[in-house]
């Protein structure tokens, strides 16, 4: 078999070792940091008696709203000098998110995508192009470096513009894509409407991930594009892009336990599920220099699929994520928080009491409504002065949320009254089928 | 005083050995690719004659039209497997244009910017907010790995999305900035709407360039937004940002001629002009082992600043670009050629024969404005149908030019005729002074 770094086949007594060895080292370093120095204080635990792996269930665990209350240097384990990037998720109104890297760190990283891009199936010699949007998305960058380390010849294409993303495929002979499900079923219709053959086209390989598809989706993508199409996970707290990966065999996705350690945990008790179920994937950064994090709840349902993989891997396998163990709502790759609507809506001096979020799913894909009350002295029939009120809302909420959902104005008092955030949330997509 | 980089003050001897040495050690790489391979034979230049930086005068000059004909490969100068990265310029229907660089290029080239950038007074302590678009545009990437590899927090924040840019500035205090004049001038407008004093912002630096402006917008983003913005000068053909700039006495823009062989040749003779006098840019580079270019004609009129800069270093000094030696437009930092917008509004079914292309100045800023003349079976009195072509045009333009020009629609035959694309260009920037 062909691996990118030894790492990928340790035996489990070399993975259990290492993790032992960075997971005293992480949690020396996190008490660096004002959050875990404090966290750890309460809970009582020495970071000097963690010496195993076997004590990750004495840490306290870590949440995202632990991140978002200690915006925006509580988690900071490192001296500022030696920082050289931070992410930040989206938002202006609610609190953020961010992580921040040291060169290290951003090495790292680009290794262990590099070690995913390897695993499924791109070698330096393909020319890769990124259709991910760049900047503080991690997705674009993370990718980036990731086939750069590769060495593979990179076009940076960022989103959108179809018309130039065909050309670039075509001009440059790209034969290994980044591209989320959804903008992938966009391009694979383009493609189709033009009575392109996708056999002609010379993508072989579409890395996908980064919003919720199903397996049909995938194998559509595939057909349709004429490639195959390996399913990731990532998430901007565990840096992003390089978390886990499917190998050739696309049968779950590989963790690099050297440098994470994961649980999978019941999300009420907050014990380990039994081998093979489904519970929340909890996860500790083990080469995290500038921000640690220990046993970060991912709010992800998944479970670990038993046995060994067929390419040779040791690294356990995650299974395709099951859904929420939160209200989060992950819309074009994107994660929104039911909050951040409400908080935008309320800032509108047009806008009633009331509102709903709605989603429904297009072409396998996830779509968002927003249906807002507008105050009666406001409804008026004036299509112009409504319209006016709409593009308002759909450009607050583009800039808070960072994709744009779809507005629809309604009179006061028309929509079910609700009583929490979450219960505005209707969910259509399950009655689609 | 502080440098980056010993090259910064080699003597002048220093430097014309080095061009020298590099010199020769270009065109004999430049030669392996096969627009230089046919070219350098047609000129009768043995690539082994070339010694010494005297001997430039001898080598043949470089077109955009020649990068435009050789596109997509035609001067690549290096095995595939070696290249890591291209930069293309936009244009779906037009030529494009496309740099390749190998990892060495990437290197040299956040060398280079890092000393830009430490000139321009950063330091590793500064928190770094680039607010260019990344992706192919050369200005998010080059500017980006320069700042990581000075080892500054970089923040990717991307272009537009004014109240986020505000609130990363003030939770992360950052203290430079790199942001495209046009938009410095909007930001700073929104700075004092909201009622800020600039003097409360933490940025101290802005880089700035990238796009015409003229000494009074600098003075005037300095003023309002409290800060020192230094002005630079780059070309995606010499890789982007990082050719040259100012340095603290902001008199004109250092250019690192360790990596570039820059002459002023009168555009029509093609002889150099007299030291001091003001001609036609033409670049050579000295370390790009991807894509080599000879006597890059770059259209950009400037002169060399005459005399021994304060600050010590030894590298000459271009001054603020005085115009172009042909046709192309610099919008909101994007190259735009009339011949692209005419393409593109050719392929229109409802377009009649006219348009006209309209450049005025607002804010000290240049904008772009396209009246198109509509088939006198289109041009009916229903706003709606009208406003769908205006929309559909705008969303053609801006896929090809990648920024979005006002549209106007006026009746078949309204507009004056003209002969040429570049009379169709009309430039009302003198008139308002």
């Amino acid at each position: 078999m062909e691996i990118f770094h030894t790492a990928e086949v340790l035996s489990r007594d070399e993975i259990a070792h290492v993790q032992s060895r960075r997971l005293a080292r992480t949690v020396k370093r996190a008490a660096k940091s004002p959050f875990y120095k404090a966290r750890l204080a309460q809970t009582g635990v020495d970071p000097d008696s963690i010496t195993s792996v076997d004590d990750i269930s004495r840490l306290p665990l870590t949440t995202k709203d632990d991140l978002r209350e200690s915006y925006p240097f509580g988690m900071l384990a490192d001296e500022h000098r030696e920082l050289v990037r931070l992410h930040a998720s989206s938002g202006t109104t609610g609190s953020p998110t961010v992580v921040y890297h040291t060169d290290n760190d951003l090495r790292t990283w680009a290794d262990l995508m590099a070690r995913c891009m390897f695993m499924a199936g791109i070698r330096k010699d393909d020319v890769f192009q990124n259709m991910a949007g760049y900047g503080l998305f991690t997705g674009g960058l993370g990718i980036h470096y990731g086939a750069e380390r590769l060495g593979c010849l990179t076009i940076p294409a960022g989103a959108g513009n179809t018309a130039r993303q065909l050309k670039l495929i075509r001009d440059f002979n790209v034969t290994a894509l980044h591209i989320i499900p959804s903008y992938a079923l966009y391009l694979a219709g383009v493609v189709a409407e033009q009575g392109m053959d996708p056999r002609d086209l010379p993508p072989r390989i579409a890395l996908i991930g980064a919003e919720p598809h199903s397996e049909e989706a995938r194998r559509r993508i595939e057909e349709m594009l004429g490639l195959k199409a390996f399913n990731s996970y990532g998430l901007s707290e565990m840096n992003g892009p390089g978390v886990a990966f499917e190998c050739e065999h696309q049968d779950g996705m590989h963790l690099w336990e050297d440098s994470y350690i994961a649980e999978i945990l019941n999300p009420e008790t907050l014990e380990p599920v039994a081998e093979g179920e489904v519970g929340e994937l909890v996860m500790t950064t083990l080469t995290r220099e500038a921000m640690p994090l220990l046993r970060y709840r991912t709010r992800d349902l998944t479970r670990f699929i038993p046995g060994e993989c067929a390419c040779g891997r040791t690294h356990r396998r995650i299974d395709r994520i099951a859904g929420r163990a939160d209200d989060m709502l992950i819309i074009k790759g994107v994660n929104i928080y039911p909050m951040q609507i409400e908080q935008v809506l309320l800032a509108v001096p047009e806008v009633a009491q009331n509102y709903q979020i709605v989603l429904h799913r297009e072409g396998f894909i996830d779509q968002l409504t927003v249906r807002v009350e507008i105050k009666e002295e406001f409804f008026v029939e004036d299509m112009r002065a409504l319209g006016s009120i709409q593009k308002r809302i759909a450009g607050l909420l583009r800039n808070e949320l960072l994709v744009t959902p779809r507005i629809e104005l309604v009179e006061a008092k028309s929509l079910p009254t609700s009583d929490g955030k979450a219960s505005r949330v209707v969910d259509m997509r399950d009655k689609q089928g």
